[in-house]
């Protein structure tokens, strides 16, 4: 289905519908009135697009809610639209896929079940965020690390359910989780894993039962509701570095990811580190507006590019990375990250270290000085963030620097492809992405997330959304880079609500086969097509034949 | 469906079917007469029961020939049964769950497509054993290890779909499996993750592609014939300890789990170790049969099993496991483990250590010196077993070990319950079942595996093949252990084809809700019930009805 077709299909919320919402929960839990459904619109959207606007928004806090509220879409043919805390701007935020949803909002399903301290997991509801998880661990007085991202007032399961990575052992979140709760579109409650054993302890514990595994079908879906899971955590480390490797030149990256490679498949360094580009850096951390940079028309330029080097004392690039452990294992894989690293010409590495037990108490409940003002504690103020996110303390800092161009909201597309964790292909791909921006006049700021084998370049292209013209050119030209790198062999790993049903075609192979696939599976799980239509360009027939 | 339903159901191969098939594939990759059917009976299974003997053998040796059978398959309404090398005996070997299945062997599907030293990782299809891919990576002179079970003829695709377990640091091989191509029941070629994008090249490199993962339900399962799998590899290391952890009493396992664990987590022990109970040493290693150590009536009992402990110089339990990685890395790690197992009374740490380089060299090229012979020799024929299996080094050395009580062929069911990391809780369930076994007269053989939060308890029922009684008395045990199991809690991870329907029915959450959901995936991509029918207890409505 495209998006017209989609616009024309836009539900009108029954008012039967919402009387019966209305009654089966509090009136409060209850939004229909546009002031109060602004909050669930895309935050990044023209004001005046109303392409992913809400119908109604009701929030269970039971799954026995959940259960009534599917039946009453179901019963009223209303497409619903599930978010856990919806927080994931750049993609769509809050908002769902068909204009007119009933929007399911599970913040107020935001039970801890449990936390295992000698077993080092915890069970949640989807309500939970990260600031939710980290505190009641503090409250509790327990040695265990969530692994979280760097805005730590997402979801839990929201964010694995998006495939979500995070920075301490436990980074590859789907694979930290461990058991489901799902709600089947016709309101079945499932449990995968060894939860399908009614009271199994080991549910949260180990992946598999005995038959197929599903957890990984409930991700990037619209198969099911996910209302409980279990979450690894990290136990508190005895040591902790935080670290940074620069390198001086744009090439250089193709040694960095050379370099790092061996490090990461045998686990020397045993989380995800993201390297930035400059651009990145100064963009985000030097809370200088882009006329500090460049002025004239176009992209930033190599004289730019330059300054913000030298001004941040970035380099080229920058590779943050954290080591884990005992004390003197974790000393020992620092020097060997040193040798390694001082291979590549001009390269710095600088670092921090606290025994575990500080961590918290330094990072989190000391105020620590404010790095300089200015480009010159740019680099300080991305420690700061990189120093607290790997050790799993949430905050909301980033948001304060995502404001790029001055006046209006600063609003982000994020283009995310895929590549093979070697060299030269990453420098391929960086240079023709800039080549790309560049033509468009546009700024490249990438944050590469390094995998043992693969490589996340997360590219966000900055627009200010009161500028409707340049918010529809990033969104434009978001669907170009998405078509243009399939051709070269990228795919991406997430994408805003309107682009979701291009990506899906770029998973092309055998005519579609995995698509097709998808469609067989939703057509026996949700004939109606109530659950979440168009969620990673899954419709089910019901949509297409409408 | 309950099995003497499924007796009744028993397929007699249509001959147009199977001249069918010799016109599609040539005469001598048809096999339908006894004797060549012979080998792919269950192994383990009575000689004159046929509740698992399959019609007739196809080897097809591409994708279209696989898409071809299952085409015929549907047009004679005749299950198939797939096996890749069929060698989890103990499980059923490659007999089909339905008696005069036409089984596809895949055998002959033995090509390695890619292997590639920077990043880690090989692509194969089903019929590549772990012999073939250890011989390849040998003649290309790569430095890498792949994960591998203890013998080594199995299919590296086969022990992935049955949730096998390595000894490398990627011994989780559902996990360090990335990519599956799949043909479906009508025939459809897929490609999960990142090979859903024609040509993608990280296929093998990353999971998640985008919406959701599958690879899951293909494992354990009927859903599709896997015919081609990503599957990472271990670089090789600097270093290599190869280690064995030995405790005096049958209740230090308690403190064996506890003091683990914590090593488990953060890494330091980074892949999984087994600890074995002195019976599975004394029977599988030390080359005496069962009247060396008892000779009355029932179960060994006390004075047996410390002779045992006395002779092999095993100890109550012992437990292997292996570190990997940079010298001094290594060093430290192996400080840590003798500094915290020091804390249980009469333990002993053993170890052997090698540079990368020399392991092969060394431990498969050099001939070792034999172990003296009879139960002294029992550690060190054990130990020569874990040093190659922990590095990937594959062979059949334990198959001689495996008959236990003299004349007969030995057979062996294995019952392999799964519990919590938990000292406690490991030794309640040890110390159920070798009472449950001793009521039986039967010897309690265990080995745990142990991964940081879940344990997998091997459990090895031994017969004599040839006795009909014994054989019928292990089966029947099995059940009970199950269903005994079950309501303690204890879900099993792998069965054999027998207890496949009882095992899926202990997994009953919410009136069986997991079982439900699989019918109805099984039925919207089998509508006619044709592949594998019964895998892991699930058969789709078509055999509901007949």
């Amino acid at each position: 289905m495209n998006q017209s077709t989609a616009d024309e299909l836009r539900a009108v919320i029954d008012p039967a519908l919402l009387r019966a919402c209305v009654e089966l929960l509090d009136p409060e839990r209850v939004i229909a009135d546009p002031e109060g459904l602004r909050e669930f619109r895309d935050p990044y959207s023209h004001a005046e697009w109303d392409t992913h606007a809400p119908g109604a928004v009701v929030s269970p806090r039971t799954v026995e809610e959940v259960q009534a509220i599917l039946r009453l879409a179901a019963r009223f043919d209303t497409p619903v639209w599930t978010i856990s805390q919806g927080r994931n701007n750049g993609y769509g935020g809050p908002a769902p896929r068909v204009p007119g949803s009933l929007v399911i909002n599970l913040r107020q399903m935001n039970r801890i079940l449990e936390i295992d301290e000698e077993l080092a997991y915890a069970v949640v509801e989807p309500g939970v965020r990260f600031f939710d998880l980290f505190e009641e661990i503090r409250r509790r007085g327990l040695k265990l690390w969530p692994s979280i991202p760097d805005l730590g007032w997402g979801s839990i399961i929201g964010n694995a359910m998006d495939h979500g990575v995070g920075f301490t052992p436990l980074g590859d979140h789907p694979a930290r989780s461990c058991g489901l709760e799902v709600v089947l579109a016709d309101g079945t409650v499932v449990r995968t894993g060894m939860g399908a054993m009614t009271g199994n302890p080991a549910w949260p514990l180990r992946k598999h039962s005995f038959g197929p595994s599903h957890d990984g079908i409930f991700m990037q879906s619209n198969f099911g509701i996910a209302t409980k899971m279990g979450c690894w955590l990290v136990p508190q480390p005895e040591y902790y570095v935080s670290a940074e490797l620069t390198v001086p030149r744009e090439q250089d990256i193709a040694a960095l990811v050379d370099v790092v490679r061996p490090l990461l498949l045998d686990g020397t360094i045993p989380n995800t580190p993201i390297a930035y580009n400059v651009t990145l850096i100064a963009g985000a951390f030097s809370g200088v507006p882009r006329e500090h940079w460049h002025t004239g028309e176009g992209a930033l330029d190599d004289a730019a590019l330059s300054r913000m080097a030298e001004e941040t004392g970035a380099g080229a690039w920058l590779m943050r990375f954290a080591l884990f452990g005992p004390e003197e294992v974790v000393r020992e894989q620092l020097d060997i990250c040193r040798a390694a690293f001082a291979a590549i010409e001009g390269s710095r590495l600088t670092h921090r270290e606290w025994a575990g037990d500080e961590v918290v108490p330094r990072l989190y409940d000391d105020q620590r000085p404010a790095p300089a003002e200015g480009p010159s504690g740019a680099v300080d103020r991305l420690r700061q963030q990189s120093d607290t996110t790997q050790a799993g303390i949430p905050s909301l800092d980033l948001l304060d620097n995502l404001s790029w161009d001055e006046g209006g909201v600063g609003g982000h597309l994020d283009y995310s492809p895929v590549t093979e964790l070697d060299g030269r292909r990453v420098l391929e791909q960086t240079q023709w992405l800039r080549g790309l921006f560049a033509e468009e006049g546009l700024d490249y700021a990438a944050s590469l997330m390094l995998s043992p084998r693969a490589c996340i370049n997360i590219v966000s292209l900055w627009f200010n959304t009161a500028d409707e013209a340049q918010t529809r050119r990033a969104y434009d030209f978001n669907a170009t880079l998405i078509r243009k790198g399939a051709e070269r062999g990228y795919g991406v790993y997430r994408t805003h609500l309107d682009h979701m049903d291009l990506v899906a075609d770029t998973y092309d192979f055998n005519d579609h086969a995995l698509a097709r696939f998808n469609r067989v599976i939703k057509d026996a799980l949700d004939p109606q097509g109530i659950l979440s239509p168009g969620r990673a360009g899954i419709w089910g027939s019901k949509w297409a034949d409408r």
